[in-house]
């Protein structure tokens, strides 16, 4: 029989500190331990997957930069430059960097984990991003991933022009959310450049009936990258194993997955509140309460890199703390 | 001639990231970069200093745990059972506990610093809580521990029965807000403990004058564990070290080191914002914009400790990440 809610919550109080006194520390290791069914769970080691792939629709104007950035990144990336390494560094998680379709030629780096899709997606403007089959290839490979990983916590994370617009357009066939709402800046359009964005998302949002499956919108107008990422919480959820929700755009994959397999949620851990608009509409249509809230809208990661710390210590709280009974430390004077 | 702000700046902005795209992380980023005066600011590790100490006006049932509980934790910290113990080792930071004058005898440890100052403080509802000498000493103490630390980063931490209430009266002389808007549950007192709380800090706070300056403040109605937070943050700002000021006591140790000298404020970064009450008011009143609200109102430095990786992540964007030009990443495509 699985741990119930009270036998965990009364292990958290019994440890010495005054009961609730760690806030959302304590509901992280609520759930790490229900996710894990133990009062030990294990979280201290973690892995940072990072889905690189381009976008069709990048070529429309969706970006206020240029699609080559993508592939300058991921080599950026590859020699340890990116903010999502340094991050990783200073919070002892590793990384894997995986082509999962950058535009252009195969990248040759022995670091480099290549699962490339196809030289980025097709122009969703005018067609699907991507075939039913390559979404659950995609899938697979990111599920593959979660399953095989020796890390106890898993971090996704992505690089890719365009995948802002990407986001915006399957979160807005899966959830009907307004898709004005779910639509902001991405890396920093000017006013002018988002009235062009919205212009071609509407158009790309026409063609198509207007709520979709979460593998149909994948199909439509997702990427690879965010594909895979939606496959990595997949595969987490049936590891048991937390996986770390970044921004936006690993969210608009989280609703996938949550859509496709609803279990898929019990792994998740929300990080961070993005700056990128959509970001508060997504979180809220989908209940989840993020951690950190730093104004961050970088994507690569980096928002679930500095949630790692608190996962970390959550599990700590748990395994590592002494208990009133064992530490000899007196209740409260009101204490029955 | 020191770095300029927009030296600063332009060395943030050339990181291969859209410019403000990290939030928070890049203000945390000019901090330390304007207070080491470099565009390589160090912090790579992190030592907490938790102070422990006991107030005469415990006694008087301001706390909702027996004081025989702030040694009895002392104790659970020297064998590393404490959330403190548990985060620094999630967090990989060292820490140093140091008895600054718990009730009872001297407590016999190896791992203890001894700067006991007496066996708790003097009950602050009939007279001063300690001498104008012992503040200077205390004082003293805290700066050689911040100037002598040999880690880049300090974070301090406290334990104290009743030291919710010493801090509620050191904020409300110095700064003159009303007692009951900083004054709360401390460790988890219910109505009526909460009621009878208010009314002990009433009477103490009769008995001198409406407002204090910092030093008399700290004399009145101050602890020791408190005081030496105070010098361990003006030491600090002396040898350019960032200090993350943990919750609701530690902001009203920075409150006095600032009223002490205005300068010590460089040098603080405000971790998170606590469950109690009075800590809000407080940041407000101070300008300060905590990094995390986690819902937490522990102490012992926890919040402290979460906060940490946030700003070794921070200096490590102005260290580890490459800039545009050094990865031969393209700006954008609006750029001038």
């Amino acid at each position: 029989m699985p741990l119930s809610p009270d036998t965990i919550q009364a292990a958290i109080d019994g440890k010495t500190k005054p009961v609730g006194s760690l806030g959302r520390v304590e509901d992280v290791a609520k759930h790490l331990a229900a996710l894990q069914d133990t009062l030990s769970p294990r979280a201290q080691t973690c892995r940072l997957f990072l889905f690189a792939a381009d976008h069709g629709l990048a070529n429309a104007g969706v970006s206020a930069y240029p699609q080559d950035v993508t592939r300058q990144m991921v080599l950026n990336m590859l020699s340890g430059g990116a903010c999502a390494n340094a991050f990783a560094k200073s919070v002892d998680a590793c990384v894997s960097i995986v082509d999962a379709g950058v535009a252009g030629g195969p990248i040759t780096h022995t670091a480099l984990i290549d699962r490339r899709m196809g030289p980025g997606t097709e122009n969703s403007l005018v067609q699907p991003a991507m075939s039913a089959a390559q979404v659950d290839t995609a899938l697979q490979h990111g599920m593959d991933f979660a399953r095989e990983a020796t890390e106890d916590v898993l971090a996704l994370g992505e690089m890719g022009i365009g995948n802002t617009a990407s986001a915006s357009l399957v979160i807005h066939k899966i959830t009907g959310l307004d898709l004005d709402s779910v639509t902001g800046r991405g890396t920093g359009h000017t006013d002018a450049g988002l009235q062009r964005k919205m212009d071609i998302l509407r158009t790309a949002a026409a063609r198509t009936p207007q709520q979709l499956d979460a593998k149909t919108s994948l199909a439509e107008y997702g990427g690879f990258e965010i594909v895979m990422m939606t496959g990595a919480m997949l595969g987490a959820a049936q590891a048991r194993k937390p996986v770390l929700v970044d921004g936006f755009i690993a969210s608009a994959a989280a609703l996938a997955a949550c859509h496709i397999n609803s279990d898929a949620r019990k792994a998740m851990i929300f990080s961070h509140i993005s700056e990128e608009q959509g970001h508060g509409p997504l979180l809220e249509e989908m209940g989840a309460q993020p951690l950190l809230d730093l104004g961050m809208r970088l994507g690569e990661g980096t928002g679930a890199l500095l949630a790692w710390p608190i996962v970390k210590a959550a599990a700590a709280l748990l395994r590592d703390v002494a208990s009133f009974e064992g530490a000899g430390v007196s209740h409260r004077n009101d204490a029955p």
